[in-house]
């Protein structure tokens, strides 16, 4: 029996396991979406009252898949803190601690049902090549991320010496400032604060032909080091 | 007289071949350009009837392309199935869908045109090796796309959290919050939607500190990929 | 005598031509910043008198160097008409041809000038490999260009259909949608055009997903034809 | 005694000098994180006091660094003038230079405590890596910022030709359409300029489609030269 069940819980090649994984990522996919749905403001009481039966019934689901978890594995206590163990875990926490707690504070546990969505990782073996990448440049990435971030302070510095007195509303100081210095050197620019003064904007040139090939770098490395473990699995 | 046609239509080393792509690939420009000067609002009724009749020529040219192609290949039901066969038959059909219903539902129809630019794709061949690199790494690639969309709806349940007092007319449900993370983590940036809290900016920086890289991975294997398809050709 | 001139105004491994060289590299970027305080509004006669001295000066340089170019060179009528003989007789055309005609249309002749930033190139060898990279992937970037044009067109027709009605000022036809396009498609998001419909919105997702890989490819591919490139140098 | 001052204070194997180098990091952070915290306006004075103190704390013990490290190096003058001595120098200075200078100047010299960011630096082997990356790639980078500087002239000169009259205020001369190109070449895009004409929009498009490839080349060119100074390594 036991056995029985392990096979279909646990990722093999019959069928009736196949049937299992895909209902439970339905399952997920379903619980995200209501958990959208819900953060619409003004929704009728029907729609909440359906939102909640099915939020009711992936609970029980998650809940009698996390215990058959556990009842299958031979090393429990490894199982229940491993990462899977916990994600299992706190994708249904939320739900059993609302009962306990009062409403007011509700709202902040809600969002642990987020973690629900990396249940969905469990599925996919490709991931491996992904973390097999970045574990092979870590050492790059992290070096780089630390170049980055001290670029970022530099930048903020910067723009606070040129902008301060010309914008004391947007540049009053150096954390303001790294405001600026994120948005402008990811290149997103939503255009909420900007450089006016003429040393400011010279800054901005420089700071963006030195920035833009830095904090490009990481990505490249990442793909390359994708690519080469791509061309080993051929 | 079948095979002479066929030697024309179909693309060969012949110089009336070369003739007559290049005419129909003229045509599907010149039906493309009149298709979007008609759609600038307020246009003199000359206008309108010089652009009904280029879009009436067109046609005529088109429908007897798509006669002929079926006329001149062997398994005919293979061909109207096709890409291209199917490709074909849309860049005709909203013409003559356009006797039979009455003239408000017109408009969506017209879009239908549209497809008559992918009629241009049969003249290239180097698409094929596009379409290999993508092959190639389609499991890599589908990965990110999935990495992606789990970042993107993280960085929307994310910002809902710290932005939704602040700002509840743009940040008023997570679909709405969706927006901006799609917004951001392109760093297209357009300023109508950004994170005005302290706790807002700080989880912006870490999601476009991880974001960024993730989100340029799939150009970066692609890249690759067609980098090795070309030094194969070489 | 020729031999001697010649020695220097070409490019050789003698002291005085490379002063030559960067006395004549000088005088561009002189010329170069003369020409961009000129179109400063409101300049004081005195600045104005000091400009025309400095571009009296270079223009002179200049059409000597010119002059001794063609002296040197054995096959005259082959050098006036290369790139950089070309480059040469535009960078002293409009001063010339400011005596002939009136003030008004001198504007845009003035822009001619700008050519002169052309000269710096000459003395730039490794130039070349940046010609040989994009030579060895010459079809596969054109390719991309016609993808990206055809991806830019088929954004700006879903747009149109989806915020015409919306916001007919901003999309009121393809033209207008096609400046959409560009702006979104590239990342640069100015934030003057975007989309404020659900559908419209849903649509620039996944454009946006489809159109950043296409539209970066491009550069991928020269970046490692230079690669490449460098390597084989090594 | 010297020698034993020696294994601690320069980076070793032993236990001491690995908490002595992480004392030293981690008090470089809390200098910066002082430096932030000051730029913040209408401070209480109980937490500028404070400020103080932490500040007085970390130039006393770095002066003590300083000494230290010149005391054990055998080539005293060699250290002081190398990179990291002048960097140490540096960040001690400001704080000595306060006592002699009045109140008015110390703020500019203030920002030179800001090189302390750079004493991290001393403790990061892996930096190596990428100063070799880029120096293999040197010429080839330097091509490129040249090239990439030229376009940006030349998309000023474009964009002032078609804005100036229809924006005069925001295109008002060469300098001004500087801004509008580095922020649109970059796709920044903050969206404080932006062409309004058809030409103007119409030459934006065409300087995007070949300024974005250009751009993004040296980030390609450092990532390849990083990737095969990885694959070295390993």
């Amino acid at each position: 029996m036991k056995a029985y069940i392990k096979s279909i819980v646990e990722i093999n090649d019959n069928k009736l396991s196949k049937y299992f994984a895909f209902f439970i990522q339905a399952l997920i996919l379903l619980s995200i979406i209501t958990f959208s749905i819900e953060t619409i403001p003004h929704l009728k009481p029907q729609t909440k009252t359906i939102l909640r039966s099915i939020e009711l019934f992936c609970v029980i689901v998650f809940t009698a898949e996390y215990l058959l978890r556990i009842y299958v594995t031979d090393n429990k206590l490894k199982f229940i803190f491993s990462f899977f163990g916990i994600i299992d875990f706190l994708a249904i926490l939320p739900f059993y601690l609302s009962f306990g707690v009062d409403l007011r504070s509700l709202r902040a546990l809600r969002f642990l049902r987020l973690f629900r969505i990396l249940k969905l990782v469990r599925y996919n073996n490709a991931m491996n090549h992904f973390t097999r990448a970045i574990k092979s440049a870590k050492e790059e990435i992290f070096l780089f991320i630390f170049i980055t971030l001290i670029l970022i302070y530099f930048a903020a510095v910067g723009i606070y010496y040129f902008e301060n007195q010309a914008q004391p509303e947007h540049f009053s100081s150096i954390f303001d400032s790294l405001w600026w210095a994120i948005i402008t050197l990811t290149t997103v620019g939503y255009g909420d604060v900007y450089p006016i003064t003429v040393g400011g904007k010279i800054f901005t040139f420089i700071i963006l032909m030195i920035g833009l090939g830095i904090v490009a770098i990481p990505t490249g490395i990442i793909s390359s080091a994708l690519t080469k473990s791509i061309d080993k699995k051929e």
